[in-house]
This record gives structure tokens, sequence and C-alpha cells, in this order.
């Protein structure tokens, strides 16, 4: 098992590139084959390739070998830790918030 | 206005690196000066100066001055582009398979 912030590292690191995010968005719409995620995109089979180890290794993406053909598919539980970081940023904020509000409640009170 | 998916990149740039995950986790327990943030870090003041551009650049952090000090505050807005590009993959990504689901019950009630 790979540390939770060294997941979270990797995921952030792999959708800060612009291809990477536009092949999940590509995936996002359904399985695709390695050439046919290839087609529209203005680069190498072999940058494409690259691309795809990184979000292999970030948990977004899986790819599968039949015969001669690499399908891609994209994983939405690779998003989980993200979105748990950010959540977890939100909720202490809100909290802190929530506290505030309370503190100057009772200092109309004792006013 | 920054085009969205600058932004995006911008939030994903700044979050792949630990040291701006640890300041804005700091920060998300309150506002706090820029030399009480850089007291625990193992850096230098300069390069906590840098990383704070960074998060301010991306719209997760906002620093006001008053006299000498300056304070970091989180923006939890500066979430939103990048929680708003997850859940779309994620919406997608469920149509899909809900569609797939419609298609073997029309199959199923073919058979």
């Amino acid at each position: 098992m790979p540390r939770p912030s060294a997941s979270i590292e990797r995921v952030f690191h792999a959708l800060g590139d612009p291809t990477r995010r536009a092949i999940v968005e590509r995936l996002s719409r359904g399985p695709v084959s390695v050439s046919k995620l290839h087609a529209p995109l203005n680069i190498t089979l072999a940058a494409v390739v690259q691309h795809l180890q990184v979000l292999e290794g970030s948990g977004l993406v899986r790819t599968t070998k039949v015969g001669r053909v690499r399908t891609c598919h994209m994983e939405p539980k690779g998003f989980s830790a993200v979105e748990r970081w950010i959540n977890d940023r939100r909720t202490l904020w809100e909290k802190r918030l929530d506290h505030l509000g309370d503190l100057l409640a009772e200092e109309d009170d004792e006013a």
C-alpha cells in the first residue's frame, strides 16, 4: 500500500498536466484503446504511453490488454484521496468559522 | 478573469508540492502570520514566501499586511474549479454505467 500522502502527490502531479487531464476527460466518457486515445492528441504515441504510465501510477487510470489491443479505463476511486483531502480542509475551515460565530454570540450575550 | 483550465492547472500544480499542502493544512485551522507559518517548516523564509506566491496565484491563499505583519488566510473557494472538474468526470462516468445498465436490462427483456 502506498502512503496516502504519496498517492495525493501523484494524483495532483498527474492532473497538473493538460494532456493528462484531456485523457481523463476522454476516459470519463468510456474506455478506449490507446490508438483511439492517441488519434485526436497532437503528440507522439510514445508521449501518450508515458502520460498513461503517470496516470496508471496515480491510480486514476487502468489499462488492460487483449490480444494486441490495450484498452484504457478511468478509475473513479483514484480521485478519493484528493477529494478527502480537500473536504478535510474545507471542514476544518468551516468549523473554525462556526467557533468564531459562537464566540461572537457569547460576547453579544455578555454585552 | 483567468480561463477555468488555467485556474485548474494552477491549483493542481500548487497542491502537487508537499510543503504547499502543509501550508494549506495549517491555514485550514485559521489565519497565521508568515513568520509563525515559517517556524515549523524546515525551509528558508524566502522559500516560504515563494510557496505563498504560488498559492496566492492559484487562488487557494490570500495574504493581508497590517503594519509589518503579513497574515495568510486559506481561500476555500479556490478549490471550486478542481472539485467541479472531478465531479464532472465522476458524473459522466456514472451516467455511462447507468446507460450500460439500461442496455443490459433491455437485452434481458428481449431474451
